[in-house]
């Protein structure tokens, strides 16, 4: 009943299945698998997909001929467990040469490596189908404001990804680029930091048309905002092109937990957006497992990241079919048609109208809404009890 | 040297020098002051404009002669004081009407009376010549996302603003307008919590040309965002319309304390962008005394605000001129030129070349910045040590 | 099944089901109701017991004779509810005499009011029965450290516990106190902001056997911290001598939302933690229902409070008898004794045998733990999809 | 006049200068210096003393002789650089054998070897001349409490600390224990999360007389929390062993920055309150340089955390001798002992009297305290603008 089917579209990262668990504090914890290795475990626990970072798959100095060998073997995989590759992205934040930024940097040089790097990349994702290309400046900031001009760069950002959309124009790699904000970490602050920030960045591009978001759970929970809401206005936009589906408390440092298990009245309402109005694109899990996990125990995580997305998604089906909710909700968002002709767009008779409309409006303060007895419903539908 | 000067453009809110104190937790602790008595004690603190939302100049039940005797004194008050309204904005939070939100009630009798009210209040903003109007949606939003449908909220969020534009253009007010983010509080989340968001919400409008941003120190800080960037953003997008300054730490309540009293760096960097850039606008304090104040005390607030203001700006200069900073920044920042052909815009030959083109990606990463030197020399800048 | 008995012990404050939806934005919304139909609402909604501030129950300018009716018609109303009082407390925080603390306040007369007041409050509660009494330090803080002394203000805390405990004794009341900690709000930052700080109070006063602690969720929360595991530190130190269940996002304002409400699965290790060790004190709920509710909702609210708390209660059963979980944690947990030797309390020998013990570290190393298993079945579990 | 002097007692640890820069998400920039060249380094910035890890000085795999020459090779290097080596303390986070914990490890043969490992770090700092040993518990944590428990971890915790203690006293090496608190990561939530909790653990031990407290100011920052408030409340138990010192935005992953470098404001508390009540430990720099730094810059970092610091502490002279600043403080703590009866300890006849004092509460609601100017003057202060 659970069980994940291609049409649900759930993949996952290289890296995420295949973190080895370093972190700032600790080495790694588990042996490192290799990309046709991580595609027979996703095959084995039901994805549809397969994403990566150019360096997940084809380490940043193989040789050519290395390079052809893995992506060989790597499609290979992908043919044995019937896994496609929905999205690539760029790792522009691992190598020294981006510890000062990748399209921001203040060193021209590394702006222009970070190009060809992104570009060659694009090769690479556009030769395995990928047809959604992420962007996430993880090292496009500051530490110190003192040293770095933050319109300038703005500007250097928003010339790359100009010139990188005219890139897959120019090759018809057929990408739309979706764009992931972060507040901070690795960076003491990182540009763009909110999924409405990018938002507002797209509209000043040059081809806002191919570009769009991808937003994350941990990322907007990092700046303890409501990420269903950004995700609305994602979907308000037309821009919701991707997303990276985890979980983390807020206001914490990046701890892309398995989907679900922190905040599950957030991931309710998320689920229930995406599938409400008809989200058509991957659910990406971008989480990994704990450190104390071996891979059994990865296993069982990328599992409860598909299992618990089902989960809810038939709660959104119960929540919809529950009459005592849905009762409350219309009493809520009753609306008898009788503002009709001073809502909508305007008119100068329209606003001479309402101007002189008499609203009682102690009455109108006095107006009520059960939303303690619909949270309430909503919390013992998600705990099972009704 | 610190004295403001009305060249400054530094203004308050009448509810902010007349504020009384009250609190979640407690009671009132000052006499209230009407709106001529506060002109007074803005025009001798030496402030150079006042900021009202409707209801803090006239009473929402006063009836049209009071409402006209007031608006009256209040004239004559800013004559006898030399004092100046750049700004004006509705009250759509205070009443309880407005319990379940104004633009985005989900009752259709509160949103348009929202509309109502706000257009009575830009008549009488516009009476007293303001020709920036402010929306803080303060009510926008939800404790449970249960009952309400966000993407329904965020068009009728639009809605309005269309509307009001139209109402705006239709009575040739000449506003510009400036819209006012927060994550959360009063509402548990409120929709459109972050300047970025507020910026990626104004492309989607019928008039984005009209509407821009009216970002707020504390706001940004409640989310933990460097406010820098989201001012940085919205000069760049040319959506600098007006500025809230204040102060308050990351991750609390609404604090709005005394400009650059709690942050002082990152106060620093806000003046800086803002007199770089030539920002024409207001300098808006929206802050107000600590509870524990007396009338003499809010004067010292008023006075504060300006002075560090003005303090700060002096050291924007000294920044400029310190040769030491000004050779790490050259140092950080250096451009031979010899990266000139592979960046800016795009063609095929640039991508080609640049594609071939061989980086040392090794000595590359090898290239440090002296950020540590140079942000050091900004602390010592900063603590007058240098 | 999931209805609230008196073996429960669930208890309310007056200010919580009677919070009429005042906050920093906002007028009242509710009508205010009297303490006595306060009760009969508890006793119609099931609860067990209710507590007060002194000025919940007597308005701080009642007259004596004012005081005693209102105390008679209470405690009939508790009468005829079969309502118990189980703590009390008082309100320092809502007079302007405590605008800049009460028992820290650098005014040495209003410290001697607070006092005064406490005392009076202290004879209030156990007039009507109290055996906890409560302090929540609300106004003992700053916004600016410049004009208070840290170290003074502990001690002049400290001494006032002192004293109140003296005088609880000497006047037979039998109290035990409950300390409450919170990081801030509505000071800039109150003193003594977490669980843990408080319980490191506490080994400082002169009668630390009485004085133990009033963990809130909420403020730790506020915070971003474990409340569970402030919860854990509280009983290992046996100083869990009540509780204020109530609900909130981290990282946030003050926002006292229903039980359970926002963070599931936090609020299940909550009950498990309380119900596991036998916690035999006061469920008390505060929090208060959203601005948009009428007491209809009200009684929803409180309703919720309980039932949810049942229905957790019934999940840390079930926990408890689930045969696959129970077996991963006995995997977890796995102790063959070998290591008993080296464990527990020292000597010379042990120590010796301790240094010399051949470790295999690489192989420890390799050990893992089902976490992600155990977690993903606590999830399925609390979603009632187990 | 800002050169750091022996009597200053700045200290470093060898892993913040010796930081080669790697982050989640990024390699190593810097290459690694052995113990002796960083000893080096601080002899050339000015330090007084240098601090480590067991790990830091000795690999953990390194045979008894190669530890004899490190050993050997590190005191030459601080006797030819005139450094001591006031504290010492254990690596128990980086080895794969910790994922779990270390002495909350469930794993009965981990917590056994975290003690072995501990008695021997504690044998080579001793060798050195350490005095004070601190215990940070980076891995005492969870990322899910569902296969832990929490009372249980607390004991054992309790139980290692005991055993140490003794074992300190057994071989006489006169320790004092600082204990070092931090609320998350690398662990999920970390167990005792804040200096609070740590105190009150402090308590619970069997030789409370030498464990004392290590605070850090970013592990404080983290959870948003006054950092000067907890080290008065350590000052005011007597707890205060050790402190470290750096900077970092509240709500944020660890930043460990320079200095001063973020919260000059909270700076200025923290070093007014440690000169003030005369500490007389360490001032140890808990920090890193940035990323972006080369050595260079590294040592600019390390001077630059003492410069900030003497610049601070001279600001604290000037504050004391500020007469306006003075003034202001008096007269927000007048007292002229008239409420002497009243507080201080407690008597029946006291309480009597109290009880029936005739306060003015209206009138002593109106006093106000002058604390926005005082604020002002300390900003300005801070600023060199007085």
């Amino acid at each position: 009943m659970y069980d994940p089917k291609p049409e649900h579209k759930f993949s996952f990262g290289l890296w995420t299945v295949g973190n080895p668990g370093r972190d700032p504090f600790g080495d790694a914890v588990r042996d490192t698998r290799n990309p046709s290795q991580l595609v027979d475990l996703l095959g084995e626990v039901g994805a549809w997909g397969v994403n990566f970072h150019d360096n997940d798959l084809v380490p940043i100095d193989a040789s050519p001929s290395e390079r052809d060998r893995i992506v060989s073997d790597f499609k290979k995989a992908l043919e044995r467990n019937g896994i496609v590759v929905p999205m690539a992205t760029t790792n522009l934040a691992y190598d020294p040469v981006f510890r000062d930024g990748a399209f921001t940097s203040n060193d021209p040089e590394v702006r222009a490596f970070a190009r060809q790097k992104t570009m060659r990349a694009m090769d690479l994702g556009a030769e395995v189908g990928a047809k959604i290309y992420v962007f996430w400046g993880g090292r496009e900031g500051t530490e110190t404001d003192a040293g770095k001009d933050a319109i300038d760069a703005l500007k250097w950002y928003r010339e790359a990804l100009n010139y990188l959309c005219e890139y897959s124009m120019d090759q018809g790699y057929g990408y739309r680029f979706a764009l992931e904000a972060k507040p901070n970490e690795p960076r003491g602050d990182i540009y763009l930091p909110t999924t409405g920030s990018m938002l507002g960045f797209i509209s000043t591009l040059d081809h806002p048309e191919m570009v769009g978001l991808n937003p994350e759970t941990a990322h907007e929970h990092m700046a303890g905002l409501n990420f269903m809401h950004a995700i609305a206005q994602a979907i308000d936009a037309d821009k919701l092109f991707h997303i990276d589906l985890n979980d983390q408390k807020f206001g914490r440092y990046d701890q892309d937990f398995r989907f679900g298990s922190e905040m599950i009245k957030q991931a309710f309402y998320l689920v229930q957006i995406l599938e409400d109005t008809g989200y058509s694109g991957s659910r990406h899990f971008d989480a990994h497992a704990y450190r104390s996990s071996d891979y059994e125990d990865v296993k069982a995580f990328a599992r409860g990241c598909m299992r618990t997305y089902l989960i809810l998604k038939e709660k959104v089906e119960q929540f919809k079919n529950d009459s005592e909710i849905q009762d409350l909700i219309a009493e809520a968002r009753a609306d008898d048609g009788s503002m009709d002709p001073h809502l909508g767009s305007y008119s100068s008779e329209k606003a001479k109208a309402l101007k002189a409309y008499p609203f009682d409006r102690s009455a109108l303060g006095k107006r009520s809404k059960p939303y303690e007895r619909l949270d309430q419903l909503l919390i013992e539908l998600l705990l099972g009890a009704r």
